[in-house]
């Protein structure tokens, strides 16, 4: 099995796996309990803690615990909203994963009015139509860091100072730019949002466990009312063992950073060239490639992910390519898998390329950690096979 | 180490620890994603949702799983609320747990009205109570199954039945009772709640882990908007390996369920004997017991779950007790571990019993599976101990 789908989840790390065991068995108290054999685990959580933290620049009292994703950019939205009751405007974009444009359609039926802001066929945002879309109405802006489709990186930094110019709460969704880019929110040299997102599961600690890091004094509220868990700001019993792994995991990845980049660049560089084709080089040496015909990337050349490609196949349905490529043993995606049941076609390339079919021609291609270059022929291989068995 | 406290929570069975394990390691797929890779794990989860299903009498399709218990009692809740827009009146009891209660008062502040029903001496309801407090206002009623702290059950079948006479959606927060009592939700010999919570850590899966159950057609809205995932009602991508443990967990507890009685209440009553004393048999074989002087029963002796005692020890302070048996690696609480690091009496026994110092002065042992009768009597011994160095 060769997994090309990263942005979708990844494999949890052997030292992560390690990390967990011991609270699944002998360490089972509830940490909130006063004895010691429960109390005693408050410690794994807050080293966790600060690991998440130290992954993302902060510091660790400004990092909760929450169950994935989806609550931690449900979280953060509606904490912004509720401090500011009289504003009934939220900024995003079209871009944005499910747990944001499905909860802010779900806000419109509620009286608020979203401005889903556009991008362009590369997949960029106009920070002009962000300073634009932003009014005095405006309660909070949730924008991505990285998209989980194109890999397309957005200007976070430059997003923050236009917020904290209009006074505007930021919400950055960064649950796919986490060990793969720099994330640091530090107010000397960060970006500073006031809600940042984060998944475990992206970045090799497993599904179920999520944080949000709440900038110093912004203003928060609880999404799960109960117990005094996590400041009292996420009620509910820890999820110990998976904390504990997603501390390892997030320190495995600020450790490893600059290794990811130089592992994985390669490999899409080499996936990209195979379909896409590349030029005879210019100093003459060794020859071009074809690539396969009529093949488009989506997204920005270099604003990117280390790790991604979108590519059209026009002309061919995305799904019909994924089932053969899923023969063979290659996964690949056409979108995120939170929507891949549905029949709906990619909204992010639809919002860079409306016009077209790529929408729906389209293969999301990302790479991993444990990848070889030899996936990666073997990839290609199998994508010109398939291409060609559907062309004919 | 002896934990005479799985009401905060239980160890993780053998099997449902092997349970969980691959789901850590080689299948690490997205059940989302179209590929077999991570579609097959769908049926890993629809498993797992059967298996949690028949422990309640329910049918799969109406079982959704969630983070935990808090999430699970904030999600019926809010459903129920948005649902019945126009209504704005809450029924609860004075003894729910903060999961319920820090919700409800959550929303008193937005504008709700909320009936706190006492509990008598015993700690039981009083339906007339209920039924005085229903009224055409009233959008939900949420009454706990098995109380946390004193194991007294409330009459929820009772309860379901004027919630349906007078259309008012009820939901039952039956955390403590899965797999302590038979919980049948079907229709025809039932209790007809519309929504029910679970967590998977009170009967022996990990921390991280809840269901909610939702009967057809009662009125659901998602709490964690989304994905498409568990049919669009929780979004989020599926903690796989959880939800496997918690249906191995509830398997065992659905099959093991008349040992658990068998096991468990003897030693709860060797215990409370042990502590509270007890009278010469009426035969006239073998002697009373003198137990510990000033000692007294919190809840009622037989409307109550076979694991768990609380009893106020008169005139020694519970967080003394509970250090002096910390010290004899003995865990017992003061109440819910989700409020222990508060100074707060137990809201509880302080509802039973308002007028004294009980809520201060008493423990709370909840026995599990692994204890044994020589345990109890290490336990009593070490309470003995304790009492008398606190008195002297």
């Amino acid at each position: 099995m060769i997994c090309l789908d990263h942005n979708a989840t990844t494999p949890v790390l052997p030292e992560v796996y390690e990390a967990m065991l011991p609270y699944f068995t002998e360490q089972w108290g509830n940490p909130s309990s006063s004895y010691k054999f429960g109390a005693k685990l408050k410690t794994v959580i807050e080293t966790a803690r600060a690991q998440v933290a130290e992954l993302i620049g902060a510091q660790s009292r400004d990092v909760i615990f929450t169950s994935c994703a989806t609550e931690s950019n449900n979280a953060a939205i509606q904490a912004a909203l509720k401090a500011n009751p009289g504003k009934r405007h939220i900024g995003t974009s079209a871009v944005e994963h499910s747990s944001v444009l499905n909860y802010c359609m779900t806000l419109e039926k509620e009286g608020y009015r979203v401005t889903y802001l556009p991008v362009d066929r590369e997949g960029l945002l106009k920070l002009a139509d962000l300073q634009n879309a932003v009014t005095d109405e405006t309660a909070v802006v949730s924008l991505m860091w990285a998209n989980n489709e194109t890999g397309v990186l957005f200007p976070v930094k430059e997003i923050a100072e236009i917020c904290r110019a209009r006074g505007v709460l930021y919400h950055c969704d960064a649950v796919q730019a986490a060990g793969k880019v720099t994330i640091d929110v530090s107010r000397d040299s960060g970006m500073q949002a006031d809600y940042l997102s984060l998944t475990g599961h992206k970045f090799h600690a497993p599904k179920g466990i999520g944080a949000l890091y709440v900038r110093r004094k912004s203003p928060f509220s609880p999404y799960l009312y109960g117990g005094h868990q996590e400041r009292g700001w996420r009620g509910g019993t820890e999820n110990v063992a998976l904390i504990a792994g997603m501390g390892k995991a997030a320190e495995f990845a600020r450790k490893h950073l600059p290794d990811y980049e130089k592992k994985v660049r390669p490999m899409r560089d080499a996936l990209e060239e195979g379909i896409l084709g590349y030029p005879r080089p210019s100093d003459g040496r060794g020859a071009g490639g074809e690539g396969i015909p009529n093949t488009e990337l989506n997204g920005h050349k270099t604003q990117r992910l280390a790790n991604a490609t979108n590519i059209t196949f026009h002309g061919i349905e995305s799904e019909a390519l994924l089932i053969l490529l899923d023969q063979e043993a290659i996964c690949a995606s056409s979108g995120s898998a939170c929507l891949a049941d549905s029949d709906e076609s990619s909204h992010v390339v639809n919002a860079m390329k409306p016009e077209s079919a790529a929408s729906r021609q389209m293969i999301r291609f990302s790479l991993g950690l444990e990848n070889t270059l030899e996936d990666v022929d073997t990839a290609v291989a199998a994508v010109q096979r398939a291409v060609k068995a559907l062309q004919s």
